[in-house]
């Protein structure tokens, strides 16, 4: 029996969106989707699992990586349609949200009519992903 | 010709995913989802308009409310999928993004196992709708 579970507006999908905001700085880490039994392994080990729509299965982040995220708190929104996680980037210092290497996935910023990388590889995916 | 909205992924009605963060504090203020000329006449007006999937018509945020958003920065993530808004949340002291008349449309909290209400309401919703 998990109310909270049943209080969640999930899509005709059976998902709703996640966002993982950094908690000590509050930085917007990344964006993905969670089903039930996603949320509930995320709850259950305190760190973030996702589901991954384009391979279709759950996706323990970082377990490809090592860039794993603990989870300190899960917040609903008002229409009860999406989460925000506080976590902690974990497996790097600074820590490495993106596959790209970078710290937050949202390293594009539109300036002057075009999208810019404005971040830094922290690390390069060649040796992330061996 | 916007050739930057070409490289946006589009989802299969034309929508992408926009997070709204407070520039000053870093909090997530809401979710909501943009189509093309959403987005445009963000950019345009210097201002969050959004698409609104229940009424399907744009939402000029704070048309009803008067809690415009003024936007920083927009920034794209790695997939080219969702958005991410640097705004300053207008019209009220702290600033009003959700309906409830809340800070953060993300005032819930899951704890011990249900969603708590963790953010209190500024100016109630009777007030804000007249």
């Amino acid at each position: 029996m998990q109310p909270w579970l049943d209080e969640i507006r999930w899509d005709s999908d059976g998902l709703v969106p996640a966002i993982a905001q950094e908690a000590s700085s509050g930085d917007v880490l990344m964006f993905a989707w969670m089903n039930r039994e996603a949320l509930s392994a995320t709850v259950e080990r305190g760190q973030a699992v996702y589901w991954s729509r384009s391979r279709q299965r759950l996706w323990h982040k970082g377990e490809a990586s090592g860039h794993w995220q603990q989870v300190h708190e899960i917040r609903m929104d008002c229409d009860n349609d999406v989460l925000l996680l506080k976590v902690s980037q974990l497996g790097h210092d600074p820590g490495i949200a993106c596959h790209t290497g970078r710290h937050s996935c949202f390293f594009q910023r539109l300036q002057s009519g075009a999208w810019q990388p404005v971040e830094p590889v922290l690390l390069a995916p060649e040796k992330i992903y061996k």
